[in-house]
């Protein structure tokens, strides 16, 4: 329906959902597809870390691996957009902090989605991946607590990152959420640390959040939210 | 963008926008109608109670007045969604109370989205519809104490109502938000109270929320509010 519009960041589910093991794939990666070519998500299960970049799906596995992803691979959670990014300026030598305050010279603004993207050389780069859980699922803090954490130095490759505002907090997570993958697919997955050696740091500004919802999943319709400690489950887990 | 998508129900702005103040009209009217056919929110300045039915807006005023709307007229905060109800049932006799339980039947569910329209003859309907206020805008608890409260008994209109789940309850009012308007223009505004005489019952369900924020607004894009209560506030006022 969204032909394209690169204003509208869509995604598919919220974290809420995943606090409380609601892990059941309910959207094909076809279907994410045909509402951006760039994005972040898990699979079912948690199945490892996901990263789209020109219209391609990559999946870092909790083994280390980046494998490619079919169309009928299913997610529980997902971020996507039509990449439109505006080069802001180069960065060397850049923790999170840094990157994140330079990025404010693309005058985003913290009440607002936007994106992120740095393609360029990291010095350090520390990733996770989550390890497929199978059913019945366990709360997002227990399933998460079986990952692998990765780290490497010197490598190539892209970081992108959504900003979310905290008054979504929940839906999403407020601040950034980062997913890297590595050029030569060595090292990717959902970014804990970095430095950046050299790069160039991209921006993209969305005014409209598409929040898509699982409503024929019937574990979701049936689950009673009001007990879970939301917010401090996904601050801790994300 | 949405061509008709009737999954969808959009929504400009936040409630969190208004809690303080931030009540400058950031999209007109003309816009908004491009999203649908169906839907409520409210003027700059809280300027008044809107209800869109078959694609024409209405605002109910503090004078207790119903007026028509001009495509330049600009609103802080709406939801709008092309109306594809489903008919669930006849009902009688019934409060609030009644109503959310009759809507049941429809199997909505409290984690998503979607809307509950009543057409019909109501035995009593009490709204209210704030005043304007001017700028410098004060904050959403100040400018809402500046309201007219309306009542009547056995008079013939709509309510439409849109159901929003606790996850998003700041950007926009969990549970029900009601607007109502007399077939005859006499009575219109935020429901809130009602006895229905006798009605029809129709839901529509939504899979999408899409979010539409005022990223082009200064006061927007510059305010904290990481300060404001907006929960509670947000609460109180709706």
């Amino acid at each position: 329906m969204n032909m394209k519009n690169t204003n509208i960041l869509y995604q598919h589910g919220t974290l809420a959902l995943l606090v409380p093991g609601l892990l059941t794939g309910t959207l094909k990666m076809k279907n994410l597809l045909s509402h951006g070519d760039t994005g972040i998500g898990t699979g079912e299960g948690l199945d490892g870390e996901l990263i789209i970049l020109n219209g391609i799906a990559y999946q870092a596995d909790s083994f280390g691996k980046v494998n490619p992803i079919s169309s009928e691979f299913t997610v529980p959670f997902a971020n996507i957009h039509y990449a439109d990014y505006k080069k802001l300026t180069t960065i060397a030598n850049a923790s999170p902090a840094d990157l994140a305050k330079a990025a404010l010279q693309g005058k985003p603004n913290s009440n607002n989605f936007f994106s992120v993207l740095v393609k360029g050389t990291f010095s350090y780069m520390k990733t996770r991946a989550v390890a497929k859980s199978e059913r019945p699922f366990s709360t997002l803090a227990e399933t998460a607590k079986n990952q692998s954490v990765f780290e490497t130095k010197n490598v190539a490759g892209t970081l992108l990152s959504y900003y979310s505002p905290s008054l979504f907090h929940g839906a999403a997570v407020a601040g950034y959420h980062s997913h890297f993958l590595a050029s030569d697919h060595s090292i990717g997955g959902h970014v804990l640390d970095f430095k950046i050696d050299q790069g160039t740091l991209s921006l993209q500004q969305f005014d409209t959040l598409e929040q898509h919802l699982p409503i024929d999943n019937e574990e979701f319709n049936a689950h009673d939210f009001s007990k879970d400690d939301i917010a401090n489950t996904i601050s801790q887990a994300e």
